[in-house]
């Protein structure tokens, strides 16, 4: 959508340079042109675990992933940061001893608002949590 | 609106049993049964910021926050844990180098689902952000 | 907030020019200065009822009634039409046999976007639904 | 993912079995096993426009759309009716003299909760609104 949409590596730049993103443990692995879509991955770590011993993410590091997901899929597109407006996050199953996988595929660019969807996958491809967030475009 | 409502105590020790949340250096400071309402406390550090020296936290940890108050004011009223079922954050004001105030409000009991509203504060009183959440109350 | 607000008399005039807002049995009742709170009435109508005899409105009703109080509310603050983002409604017990209505408050005027919270009740107080919306301030 | 799923005359029948759905002008006109989508339609009139002349749905007409759309993807799976939850509405374009299509198909299906996504297009595929419904499947 954008003309001068960022590379992989800037991208990676951008998102590292950042204290909470470190603790989440973070990297974004491809965009793709032809469906608009970022793809975003988070580690397992036990430190971000809903309670010890069970392999399973806290729901508030999944609605992080969705947030910062979406965000960097409008930055790549639009080429400067854009602030949240409002995000919703749904828990659909639990994904236990697994990376998490966000696919943000952005639906609208505006000039105002610009929204993306946020679906995250085990690495098997369960389907665990899904997000959707509106961004300011006109702040950026 | 619960028989057996669980005191501060109790409540702290089941929010501190869980890596996530000493990541995010939360505590419950009080509970009022006249409104429904239980206030979180989360203290501003460095390491979950948005950007270094920016003394803002990380949208992430808003929304961690907002999901977590709900919740515990659940398991205040319940009496057990319950799964959140989806969430909305919105940000309305930039907070900087204040802790996080997050007061959540039981807006329904139900045997299947519950709802919470959640507002977070400045230290100073600001409003910074606000949530909606809920809960799968049948699942405890 | 605003420095000129509108008075009941315009903003119901308003209301009532849309072909829409005359099938739902829309009325604006009152504004409150203190608490930045529009409460708007929506007569019950078999035809816009969940199912013939149930005395329950259809949920698309209360939906459509949370999307209008915020909007409204909205109005009466900046005098002037603002679209909506986007909103979120929450059901949380059922109605029967009464008008609704509907208490729209203003959480956040800003230059972009601005954010209202809707309870809807029944005509004995009981809460009903909830919504929450963004609207396109800059935009009107 | 159901057994006995619906046909489409009988889901028909039940969707026009509704006084405020006559009022929308709605039809189901087909689902599709392979992607869990169910697609209904909305005839564009101008009793439930925005403003007259504008050619233009209004907003809670949208919103009721997707409400619907998504509960009877659900009553086409499952067999029997779902009580929505709660679900968010995104207005992304405005869609002039034109039908609503909307497109739901189900995300999950839990024995408490059951989740839809909901586009709304334009007759020309333009996408106009998105929508995200959760319903409780334990209820039916």
């Amino acid at each position: 959508m954008a003309s001068t949409p960022i590379d992989l590596d800037t991208l990676n730049e951008m998102l590292h340079d950042c204290p909470f993103h470190q603790v989440l443990g973070l990297n974004i692995e491809s965009t793709d042109d032809a469906t608009d879509t970022l793809v975003m991955r988070l580690h397992f770590d036990e430190r971000i675990s809903r309670a010890e011993g069970t392999g399973q993410h806290h729901g508030g590091v999944i609605a992080s992933l969705i947030d910062i997901a979406g965000d960097f899929a409008l930055i790549w597109q639009l080429g400067h940061g854009v602030p949240t407006i409002n995000f919703r996050t749904d828990y659909l199953r639990p994904g236990i001893n697994t990376d998490l996988i966000a696919h943000a595929r952005v639906r609208k660019i505006g000039r105002t608002v610009s929204v993306c969807d946020i679906d995250v996958y085990s690495e098997e491809g369960k389907l665990l949590a899904i997000g959707r967030g509106t961004y300011a475009t006109a702040a950026g």
